[in-house]
């Protein structure tokens, strides 16, 4: 089924000979008029040269994103900016407006030179492709993902459409994830970047698939106000919405993985404590490792969150996996039977565990994958 | 080879009914006389029963030490420290000391009771068996070891002898890892806890194999004073010796691995800065799948210093595999030919990675092992 941008983008999305295979690899995204923008990015000090080129363009009104995969154009100094500007240039040409308009985004592996001359006589045909339609954009941004992400939401006259990648090297902060949004609700330029900084708290910021946090993550929101003003609430959840089907999508298609963990955390002192133990738990190998078994070692979560936290209370801790309490105010919970219940909770695709970590506030969830043989033989090569 | 323990010290290791398969899993150390000993434990929130009963008789002189395998006894509540007591009482009994000279260790799966009447009627002929050699009772405490880890200094008329386990769960802060180090040096009770945390620092607590924390490491530093006294800066130097040894034959066994790697990060702030980005590198699920594979993929290790310490600056960095420089200030360095020498030094059993970070004066080293496919599989069952 067809998945549309809001009233005003148009997307196309070809193959520019950047992936060695001939796979679509470049997306151009556009609006006939100048439009604002909200973006989050990843944190990491070796930001990709495309994020430093977008971020500096926080608050500008833009036309069009530039975005390609197989290459992430990160940890390239001086010639990775020389080849996003390059691509900005023959884009500006292209629609006929300024380079400054032009957002680009890569993402592939580390520290190869971009072929930016590629992309460059690419353009004009991309340019000719350009349609209302997400699937062509959608399938040129991915690298190991299996399938695309799409997500939307239609609110009172006005529409949320998201387009996401991410397999892998995903953790928060940003989770190597790129997702492109965009809206023809009519919201003002700083309402739309806090509802997109709200947004990604509660979702990308809230997977991980290997704990490793990308040079190139994204989030890009493009907001055309072709469509109806919408009470900023409404906007909020839907566009809250948006970002956690896509985050949940990127989790589901993880690298290698077979499972999709929720990892509730309550009782944590505020939202930040509960993440970062929840993190703490879709980081440990071990534990991801038992997850791809079916295995109810809990006593890896026990240990997972006491390492991130070395203040927790152990006497107040509860866990359960699934429906099964296996650890009750510090002290194993159900005997042989409830692990043998535990071990059936495991045996299902999606498994919930949830963490009573003390008698604070917040309740937070993340989600994570498990770690299988399939990730590590993934990964194990392809550079050279 | 036999390694012998140092005058005054004897121990044993026996099956006792813990493992399931009559493998040994009972270790006893002995003195006939009150020794010192100083200790450093793990500082995981949820550390076990019998790292709490030892923590709490620092400074205390003892008589013996009581090890499993098969079972960390750890959050098993008031049951586990019952436990713990009972071992205490039972060895006291046998030797005619009180329970508060004996200090006990455990190392196993988490959360599952442990049968301490199985240690308590076994003790008996863990004495009986007492002798100097060590191999009996560095046999004893392995859990998915491979081989024991021994190590040996001696040093004008006395000497160090440590015996240590750890495969995995193994991560700094302390590494799952045990090591029993004892000396017949005379030294000073204050010098022995300064010199043992001084050789833990720069040893154990530079290792990770899967990032993951437990909750039983410990080092116990066991001292007899029935050599000669030696001068404090090469008793110094020989602990550190011994425990480095003990450290990087436990990364050398790390479960599922095929590879050491060396990560070199130099021109750090200090020395803490320095050992949290050589730890970054050395969690990186993807890089040390990488290394599985042989795959020059820097631009993963680059990635992870720049998530572990936001504020590096990239355009500083240079990076080596081996002898083959690959990045340099910011920008990559050695091109094809270059990566095809990255690639072979990849190939070697034991790989060397220096990362200059910054213009600091730090240099620290952190051994790490590869991720494989057979550490997925050796972790993804077995609870239940």
């Amino acid at each position: 089924m067809a998945v549309r941008w809001p009233r005003g983008v148009t997307s196309s999305g070809i193959a520019c000979g950047i992936k060695p295979r001939g796979e679509r690899d470049l997306g151009f995204l556009t609006s006939e008029l100048p439009i604002a923008w909200a973006g989050t990015f990843t944190r990491n000090a070796a930001a990709a040269a495309p994020v430093t080129w977008s971020r500096a363009r926080l608050r500008q009104s833009v036309r069009a994103l530039v975005v390609n995969s197989g290459n992430a154009n990160a940890c390239t100094g001086p010639d990775g900016y020389s080849a996003v500007e390059s691509t900005a240039a023959a884009a500006a040409d292209v629609l006929g407006c300024n380079a400054e308009e032009v957002l680009v985004s890569s993402t592939g592996p580390i520290g190869v030179p971009l072929p930016a001359d590629r992309i460059v006589s690419a353009l004009p045909r991309a340019a000719a492709a350009l349609s209302e339609d997400t699937a062509e954009f959608a399938a040129s941004i991915l690298t190991t993902d299996t399938r695309p992400k799409l997500a939307r939401r239609e609110v009172e006259g006005a529409s949320i459409t998201g387009v996401a990648k991410g397999a892998a090297m995903l953790a928060p902060n940003m989770a190597t994830m790129l997702a492109f949004i965009a809206t023809d609700a009519v919201v003002s330029q700083d309402h739309l970047q806090e509802s997109l900084t709200s947004a990604v708290r509660t979702s990308f910021d809230r997977i991980s698939v290997d704990a490793c946090e990308s040079t190139n993550d994204s989030v890009y929101l493009l907001s055309t106000a072709l469509g109806a003003p919408i009470e900023r609430a409404r906007f909020d959840a839907a566009l809250a919405e948006v970002c956690s089907s896509l985050a949940e999508q990127m989790v589901r298609d993880a690298e290698g993985s077979t499972k999709l963990v929720r990892i509730e955390v309550s009782g944590a002192t505020d939202e930040d404590h509960g993440v970062a133990l929840g993190r703490a738990v879709a980081a440990s190998c071990l534990w991801r490792a038992a997850v791809n078994g079916g295995d109810p070692n809990w006593g890896r979560v026990i240990s997972a969150l006491g390492a991130a936290d070395r203040s927790l209370d152990p006497s107040v801790l509860d866990l359960w996996i699934g429906a099964q309490q296996v650890f009750s105010a510090g002290v194993p919970f159900g005997g042989m039977d409830g692990m043998a219940k535990a071990a059936a909770e495991m045996a299902s695709e999606e498994i919930r565990i949830s963490c009573v970590v003390g008698r604070g506030p917040a309740h937070v969830e993340v989600l994570s994958a498990d770690l299988s043989t399939a990730y590590v033989e993934l990964n194990a090569g392809g550079t050279t």
